[in-house]
């Protein structure tokens, strides 16, 4: 069980600048460079060390901003120029995996793919391992097979897998009977009572030729588009290819352009797991990353800058001295240009405080 | 009413290095040098504008602690030499104000001292300035006159004055009967309930003769040491006689030293005031003071660097970016080295912080 799995590719699309994580995150900074829960790696080395263990340093593959290529290579130093891919501009995840996957499938036509997001947080690793590495056995049957999280909550941040049957290719494999988006309180609370739901953490693993006649199918313009930059990547005119073709692919995320239609026609298959993940979306989704359930209030950065007094909560601290005295359930994040004081339960608003900064002209903060 | 009044010279004790405004006032950069409102002058600068139509500019007089007295200089460039004393060391406010009347007494035998701390504030200075001429008056005729500011509240912060009958020497003039130190929350209550209470302010009023008097009686050491000290001060062993000297002066507050038991025999007078007073101790102080009634967030600082959504509470600011969102009754003090987040009601405590940072040998941070 601890060697790679064969023919297994991972790929890592490492974009996205959410709002949610300012002022740590900014839209030169993106949340993946960042060691948002004081491990010591970034949440891209993070997710890095974990899937070299199932498919070897040279098989994990980024795709990232052409902006972000240079702290990507420094985060991540052992990676080969053929395993980097910078996309000249942000076209959502379809075009970036499926890019990826006609590359490795032209290196390697038995090539499995599994694609997952830079910046999420898993904590039991084995149990981690073991999904994927039935998720890569049901992939070899044809399905595209993602993985479901065991809902521990009635969230309103994640989407949901409907699953169906069991099958029989994988000891924790189900049919998927649908995706859904993220639901309203009302509709996650009866998602999490019915049990057949699980929580969609965007994990896609799939025969890369299985991958590419569905977007074949689908997406017929999106496919066209990736194979000519896939035909040209080996000679003189790459580049060129790629600045001409990559602005017109379809801008679509891989949910809406393959997950979903290939769920409705049965060709999507879930791995039930349970293994403590998070989208880190928030702040208070870090708190309770870095909190477990042992602390009052979690640190993230030197614990020795940190003065608390009958205080809960998270504090992100990044060099300066910060004291916290009588308060609950505080956010205090703390940057060397801008500070953010919120609360847990408002976590998910920064982005309005980050309005107000574009507002009144301080590109500078953003 | 506009004109100076005769022979009263101003004292501003300028000392004190309290922690429940830190990490604003720090140990070598006490509240009185601080800008805590937001009025463009520092508590000390304030202290001096609003004095000088009752002394003039030559006047005003601050003793302050040796490290002090550069700034305190920078701060008032119009400061003659011998408007201003270096205490070697802090002794307390008897000594310091003994000092400076000593020296007062011998440039004018007939002079009025009066003594203000240089990091209170107040509100309405006409109605200041009336209670000083009062105090003036009542001084006039021997008593040591205090001004005593109509309780607004059952506070325990404040020392309380206990008025007798009125006086015919000024028309808010009163008998003191006793001054009362800080007390519980009940006993406050009662102060407030009974109406003849009034707030401590430390403000002082008296012919320099009749101080010096009282003191040679009540601490006959302490008046020893002073007017050693001030028949030295124009000679050649000022510095020796200062060094020598000062350090064995009894360590004692005007208030312990001469206002009560003066007040026991009958010879403290009170001007009944009401003009907007603070001795801003806390954050919360603070906030009261900024606030006024009007806004429910406080800035000290340029409100451009602050960015609210469904906030109160005060944030004082030092330049970099501050946001609060979703947090109420909020105090966020930031500093270049250090960022304090507590509560309006927690304020009070920030000593505990001091003392933290303190136990782990931060003392950049005190």
């Amino acid at each position: 069980m601890e060697d790679v799995v064969p023919s297994l590719h991972a790929i890592i699309p490492a974009g996205g600048a959410g709002t949610r994580l300012w002022p740590v995150s900014r839209a030169g900074h993106p949340k993946f460079l960042i060691d948002l829960t004081g491990s010591g790696r970034s949440l891209l080395q993070q997710t890095y060390d974990r899937l070299v263990p199932l498919v070897g340093k040279a098989g994990v593959n980024v795709i990232t901003g052409a902006r972000h290529r240079e702290a990507v290579v420094a985060q991540l130093p052992d990676l080969a120029d053929e395993q980097i891919v910078a996309e000249p501009s942000p076209r959502d995840s379809m075009p970036a995996i499926g890019l990826m996957t006609a590359l490795i499938h032209r290196r390697d036509p038995d090539a499995l793919v599994a694609s997952f997001a830079a910046d999420h947080l898993i904590l039991d690793e084995p149990r981690f391992l073991d999904a994927v590495r039935q998720a890569a056995d049901v992939a070899r049957e044809g399905f595209v097979a993602t993985i479901g999280l065991r809902p521990l909550s009635p969230s309103t941040a994640y989407g949901y897998i409907e699953t169906g049957d069991a099958l029989p290719a994988a000891s924790d494999a189900a049919a998927v009977l649908r995706f859904v988006e993220k639901p309203e309180a009302a509709q996650a609370l009866e998602y999490l009572r019915a049990g057949t739901f699980r929580w969609n953490a965007g994990m896609f693993v799939s025969r890369a030729d299985v991958m590419l006649d569905h977007l074949r199918r689908e997406q017929p313009r999106l496919h066209a588009g990736i194979e000519e930059i896939a035909a040209a990547w080996d000679g003189p005119d790459r580049d060129e290819v790629l600045e001409g073709t990559w602005p017109t692919l379809t801008r679509i995320a891989i949910d809406h352009a393959l997950a979903e239609p290939v769920a409705a026609a049965g060709g999507v298959a879930v791995i039930r797991a349970d293994f403590g993940w998070s989208d880190i979306g928030d702040f208070a989704a870090v708190s309770q990353a870095v909190l477990g359930t042992e602390r009052d209030l979690g640190i993230v950065g030197d614990p020795r800058d940190v003065a608390a007094v009958d205080s809960s909560g998270i504090v992100v601290t990044s060099g300066r001295a910060v004291s916290v005295l009588g308060v609950e359930d505080i956010v205090v994040v703390d940057t060397p240009d801008a500070l953010l004081v919120t609360t847990r339960a408002r976590a998910q608003q920064v982005k309005q405080l980050v309005d107000h900064w574009r507002d009144v002209g301080r590109e500078d903060l953003l």
